[in-house]
Parts: C-alpha cells; structure tokens; sequence
C-alpha cells in the first residue's frame, strides 16, 4: 500500500459496501421490496435514484471514513476491524446533511434534488433519524469484529460527544442567521462544532479500535480536530478570494453575506463595515473583497489556518505511531489543504 | 417498598435528577449561562420556561423510565444501577416527541407551544437531535455504574435497534397520512414500531442491566412490546368510543379522521364505507360510530387487546423474576389498561 490513491481504490468499495450491508442488514424488518425508506436512504447516500433504481452518484470524498481507517492502521490496528467505525461516521456525516439541508431549506445537494424537496419534510426529518440510529448500528458491529467490548463503549462515548459537539455547533450556526453581531470567537466556538468535531472524533476512534493509549488518542484528535479547523478556514477563504474556475465555489460566500472568519474580522477592525454588510443595498463585491484584504481579514485567516495545521502535524508526530501509515495522513492532510509540501 | 405509588414517589425524582444531569453536564462545554439550548432542552422536557425561568410542568407519566427500573429490579439488578438506562429511555421518548411534533406540523404540547413553534423549525429539528445524542451519552453512563461493558453494549444494540423500529414506524405512519387503502395489518407493522419498539427495548434493558439470561429477556420483551400494543389498541377504541368526560381525549379520532384499528377493521368489512370516510362531506360521527361497531370494529380491537395483553402477562410470568417486582409490574400494566383486576 504504497499511495493514497491506492488506499483509496482498495476501501471504498469496502467501505461503501459496509455502509450498504448496515442499511440493508437494518431495513429487512420492513418486508416489502423495495421499501420507499429504503429508497429514501439509498438516495441521499448516492446508491439510487429517486425512482428507486440504481445509480453511482458521486457522493462526497469519503475523507473521514479514511481518516478513520488510515488512524487505525497508523495505531496498529488493520483497517478490515475499523470498517463498522469507517461506515459509522459516514453515515452519520449523511445524517447531519439530510437534516442540514432542512433545517437551511437547501433545495440542491450534489446536483440533485435534497431528500425532503423529493420526500417533503416530514419524510426528510424522519429518514434523517433512520440515519443516525443506523450510524449507532454501525458502530456496534466494531463487537462482532472481536474489538474488546470496553474499546467499543469509549468508542461509543467519543461518537456521541461528538454527535452533541455537531448539533450544539449547527445550534450556533442557525442562531448566526438572524445576528448581525457574531463575533470572530463564536464563529470559531461554531466551527469546533459544526466541522472539527467529527474530523476530531474519526481520528480518536481510530486509534481507540486499534488499542491506543490515552495519550496517543489525544494526540489524534487534535490532529483531527485541526485538519477540521485548517479546512474550514481555507475553505473560507477559497469562498470569498477563491477563483472560481479553479475552485468550482464560485466565491459566492460576499454575495450571500455568509458570516465567514474573514468577514468577521474585517468587521471587528472597521466597524462601519458593518450596516454595509448586513444591509439591504446591493454590495459591491469587488470593494468589499478590497477591504477585507486591507482590513486583513484574508492574512488573519490564512495564518490562523497555517499554524492550525501545523499544530495539527506536530500532535501527529508526538502520537510516535506507524510511519507508514502516518505519512499518507500528512499526505491526506496536505491534499485537503491543497498543499505541494 | 410495598405500592406502585411508593415506587413512583421514590424513584421518580431520582429520574429527572438522572435526566437533568445528563443535560447539564454534557450541555456545559456550551459555557454561557444560560445557554438558548440548555433552556430548549428544559423547556421541552417541562423544566424550564420559554425564557428560561424554573417551571415544573406535568410531562408525561415517566412510565417507560418506570418499566426500565421495575424490569431490572424484577431481574435480580438494583434501580440505583438502572438509572441511566432510565434517563435515557425517557430523553429518547422526548427526542421522538419533538420530531414528531414538526413532522406531525402540531402547535401544543402539554398546553404549551411545541418546541418548534417558539423557536422555530430549524432549531427544532437541530434540538430533537441534541435531545436523541444526550439519550445515547445517558444509556453509556452505565458503565460508571458498574454494568459490565458486554451488558451495556448488548444494551446499546437494544436502544439502537429500537431507535430505528421507532423511526420505520414513524415513517410508515407518515406515509399513511395520504392513503385511503391502508390495511389492519400494515397498522399493526406501524404500532409494533412507533409505540411497541420502546416499551419492548424499555423491558430488555431493564432485565440486561441486571444480568438476567437470553430467555428471560425475550420474555421481558414480549411483556413490553405487548404492554405497548394492547395501550395502543385501548386507546384507539377510546378515541372513538370513549367517554370524553372521563378520558379527556374528546374522542374526536373519527373527527379528524385517523386511520385507527376499529375504523380500518370496519373499512375492511364494509367497502362502502370507504368513500365516506375518505371523502370530503362532513362527517355523521354518529352515524360511523354505530357503523363501526355494527361492522365488529370495536369488538375485533378489544378482543385482540384483551388476547395481546393476556400474552403479555404470561410473558412477564414465564420470565420467572422475583415476584415483589413483578406484581408491580402487573399492577402498573393493569393501570395503564384501566383495568381492576
């Protein structure tokens, strides 16, 4: 296994074929075939098309069960124990999406129709919870791959800490919507949740079904936890500086005043920014990008992100774990990042 | 402890101390004080007031919670060491309440606004989802307890497995909603998940955490799911033909046209009752009232509750649990059927 291109080609399949086996395993109790639930499942995860047929539509790039997996055998472990915990989590990324999509009534997730726009909103909440009591389902499989039963608990403490660290950061994000008074400190509070929470949490368990040492899997959640943060903010500012072209974004974030970390610190340092920003009047883009680049905003981000991950390296290093797989998570970590070195 | 009244006295705040506790101390990374989030949590589950003020509300009988720690006394386990496996049943319960709630489009609840309705339909769905990860990090807390770790993932796998029936119920349930053909049979499938699957799962993990045998916990479970059933089925009825002076329900099922067994029995019988019931005059309640019992609907619904609960009760008997308990457990089954004998 000597690339990430080649651990990639060789899990997925698996990895994808768990995240069925759970969904198909679970909704036998319903009887009929096909059952619409099973359908609607299907659907989101990219497996259907809405008429129930079969379909491969790309589906996100699967980086957390990786990181799961790639933890894992970096602690030792193999990647086939871990696969019930690299399904977990992504099917539990999909739950939050589903209700995500809701709860910001997005009509459109990777060019499709969103599950309740087909289903209407009641299905879409509900298939939302099918989705999570299916991520638990998952991860309880890691005890029927012979992972010792207490190593299976605190995996399922981690899980659960960060489901509520999830809910409690989309909780923040909603309450962002109707603000005009976020602060740099609660847009960071926010991403901890909302995006570093589950990173942090698939690189813990990895390591907790590998049988990691406390400190060992402490140093792999600030890793994850840091690779969440460093993405969110890069992430940030591609959506506002990004060239479109190149990033497939479309640096949309000024246009739909998103109160991103750029943004927030620009208006920290120049509060007349402010009534521009959350008024009315249609905004110039172009001067706006110019003031947060001056305010900077971009600089203050971009540094921020850089000693993120950098931290984020070092925590990798300091867990002294398998060097194989440790260099194709600094390998992953340097593609998400967009990073050459 | 000699009543079921005594039970309830004594262990009923014990619950709720068990249930806030596991909001506060997992709600506390939130730091503010008073935190949006914690007061959605509180006001929902009656503790609190929509601004966040100390309220006590009646909130439901706390039955289930009730059944978790009667089960596992009746299985040789003490209550003390049920109580997060309690909590968690009752969080669970709410969890589905809110969700329900949003997908159902209700306004009140308990005489107040629903959760959604004062905050709003994102945070409602975003706090239905805190509420289902604080339930999960309750039932884990039975490992500081002291239940052995294979127990309380046997545990787990139960709660899962019930959090998924719950949802296919809930799913089933919608999709009735717009159909004029559902049959008797796919009523029962939905019952058997939306209010069966937990007070089944609430009987397990009573007898799980006491360490009671595979028989003795199916036994318990076929007394829980029966339990549920049979309180479906007299509900129905009473929803049609009750006394709305005594049950306080108004009986206005047929009023709102729900699709209840007595009526889909008597739908079955009598096809021309169909277009009637599914059309859009008025409604004589009278008149279908007669119709329904004159077709067997009435009688065919109390005489499967009557055979579902006597199954029940010999389950609970089979089981061969210590008997102090298990009259209680019999003495709160026969007061949840309104029965004296």
């Amino acid at each position: 296994m000597n690339t990430l291109a080649q651990f990639f080609e060789t899990y997925l399949p698996q990895i994808e074929a768990e995240m069925l086996n759970v969904v198909s395993t679970n909704e036998s109790m319903l009887g009929e075939q096909p059952h619409t639930l099973v359908t609607m499942s299907r659907y989101h995860l990219g497996f259907a098309n809405a008429d129930g047929t079969s379909a491969r539509i790309a589906s996100g790039k699967r980086i957390r069960p990786i990181l799961v997996l790639l933890t894992c055998l970096a602690s030792g472990g193999s990647a086939e124990t871990a696969m019930p915990a690299a399904a977990a989590v992504e099917l539990l990324h999909n739950f939050s999406l589903i209700h995500d999509d809701i709860e910001d009534g997005d009509d459109l997730r990777r060019g499709r129709l969103t599950l309740w726009r087909v289903w209407g909103l009641a299905q879409g909440v509900n298939t939302g919870d099918v989705m999570f009591s299916l991520a638990h389902l998952a991860l309880e499989r890691l005890i029927d791959r012979g992972v010792a039963a207490e190593r299976v608990i605190q995996a399922l403490r981690v899980f659960d800490q960060m489901c509520l660290g999830l809910t409690i950061g989309q909780h923040l994000d909603i309450g962002f919507e109707q603000r005009t008074d976020v602060t740099a400190a609660e847009y960071m509070h926010m991403i901890e949740g909302k995006t570093a929470a589950l990173t942090r949490a698939c690189c813990e368990i990895g390591g907790i079904v590998a049988g990691a040492n406390a400190d060992q899997v402490a140093q792999l959640g600030a890793f994850g936890r840091g690779l969440g943060i460093a993405f969110q903010l890069q992430d940030d500012i591609l959506g506002i500086f990004g060239d479109s072209s190149v990033t497939g974004k479309g640096n949309g974030d000024l246009a739909r005043r998103k109160k991103t970390l750029p943004v927030l610190r620009a208006l920290e340092r120049d509060q007349s920014l402010r009534p521009i920003y959350y008024g009315n009047a249609p905004l110039n883009i172009y001067d706006m990008k110019e003031r947060i680049e001056g305010l900077g905003g971009r600089a203050y981000t971009a540094s921020l992100a850089e000693q993120t991950y950098a931290d984020a390296i070092r925590a990798l290093d300091r867990a002294n774990l398998s060097p194989d797989a440790v260099n194709l998570l600094k390998t992953l970590a340097q593609s998400l990042l967009g990073r050459t070195s």
